[in-house]
């Protein structure tokens, strides 16, 4: 496996997503349809489809042995065993309210997971990345190792979601009540929460419903930078579904104890 | 009034707060303390204290003759009839957990109101301000002019406030009630929300409990971009307390149908 090549292919991918993406945001007159009409309010914009466009064609010259699964054109099978796991705009909802937390997810995983993944900011000009021996950031103030903050109990931890209701009833009450012994809670970041995690700022992100191209790169940037993520079981979450990210053992174990009565 | 000459001054404060805030920004060993202890959770920052103590530095030099609101040392009395509104971090919960949204606020204010408001973002490196005659935004995209996204039904609008509990009770309830009405949610923002607004992102942004450092600038830069910001009954409320922020009259009197309801 080259390890050079492919963190060069994860790159030129990251740069063109966000010169396809930057013209869209807090533009005038953006696009935004939605593709689960009646079903919720999954906006999905030109900058998005753009995006994944121009990833795409990169992988097609850089990379055609690899498999695809991307958020807006499915799945596209390769011959290497690996697969580029994109999505354009991880965080919609954030992008068209004109905020800088939404990102540009790239994996690159085989079966069991992601091996490498990089969180794209493109508005701050933050790259996060994790995996293959790699575990740093560039942005406005330099480059970074990303490190997680290390073990620390629950009640003195940072804990941040998208949304307060976070799932169903029963995994919104079992939110709640990790909530309860925290010691700060915040709402809104999308991926931009398990980047701070991996950059040592926060202790938990803990959701519900996520497809595996919402989690494999922050699994890959995470693990890099010393974190853990895993289901509400404690299990694998590399397909996606329910995830907790912690920044230490003590406040995994901690959250994990609430988490998995869920059923 | 010198009208250059107060820009000049306020861009000579944000600068200085830029720079004796940034260094404590994803610091290590952050240092926060509590400034009401047992009374819920309040962190105050080195550099907050760090970026008051330049500001009113520069004041004493640049602008003697003016009084001084600080949210840290307090108010100071001039000859002027103008005072200077600063809250070096609005958003110490986003700065704490490394969250590029929060802000620092500068206003020069007479008895009836601000004049002059500006938000600056350092990490991001945007600055919003408006009032005498200026409404613009320069940031990562170059300099903008600030203008609201003007009329919207409720049902059409983007709402956002800090915290999901918002305030009391019953100021919770009234959030929820426009909250079912209008079409995306979002929470976290701090002053950064105000400024989204003034740049045409979103449509309102409602608060409870706020100080007159927390609202004066972002009262004068939403004005000046053509938006509207009161209490929930519609009145002034630049000493603070519950607002409502609004890109345009409709979505402005959709929202206080509901609020004013509050007594």
């Amino acid at each position: 496996m080259d390890k050079d090549q492919i963190v060069k292919t994860a790159h030129a991918l990251a740069d063109a997503a966000r010169e396809a993406v930057l013209p869209f945001f807090r533009a005038e007159g953006l696009l935004a349809d939605n593709k689960e009409a009646g079903a919720g309010f999954d906006p999905v914009t030109e900058g998005d489809r753009a995006a994944e466009i121009a990833m795409r064609k990169i992988l097609g010259e850089m990379r055609p042995q690899d498999g695809i699964l991307g958020e807006e054109f499915g799945s596209q099978t390769g011959t290497s065993g690996l697969t580029w796991v994109l999505d354009p705009i991880d965080g919609t909802r954030s992008f068209m309210s004109g905020t800088p937390t939404w990102g540009v997810l790239i994996a690159l995983s085989s079966d069991a997971g992601p091996l490498y993944g990089l969180i794209d900011q493109p508005y701050i000009n933050e790259r996060f990345e994790g995996g293959l021996g790699i575990a740093r950031m560039t942005g406005p103030q330099g480059e970074r190792v990303l490190k997680v903050r290390g073990d620390r109990p629950l009640n003195e931890s940072i804990l941040f979601t998208t949304f307060p209701e976070v799932g169903s009833a029963a995994e919104g009450a079992a939110f709640t009540a990790v909530k309860n012994k925290a010691r700060l809670t915040r709402y809104g970041l999308d991926c931009y929460a398990y980047a701070l995690l991996a950059a040592g700022q926060l202790d938990l992100v803990i959701e519900a419903g996520l497809e595996a191209y919402d989690i494999q790169a922050p699994i890959a940037v995470i693990e890099a930078a010393g974190g853990i993520v895993t289901d509400w079981s404690g299990g694998p979450v590399h397909q996606g579904g329910r995830v907790v990210a912690a920044a230490g053992r003590q406040q995994h174990e901690a959250a994990l104890e609430i988490l998995s009565h869920v059923s």
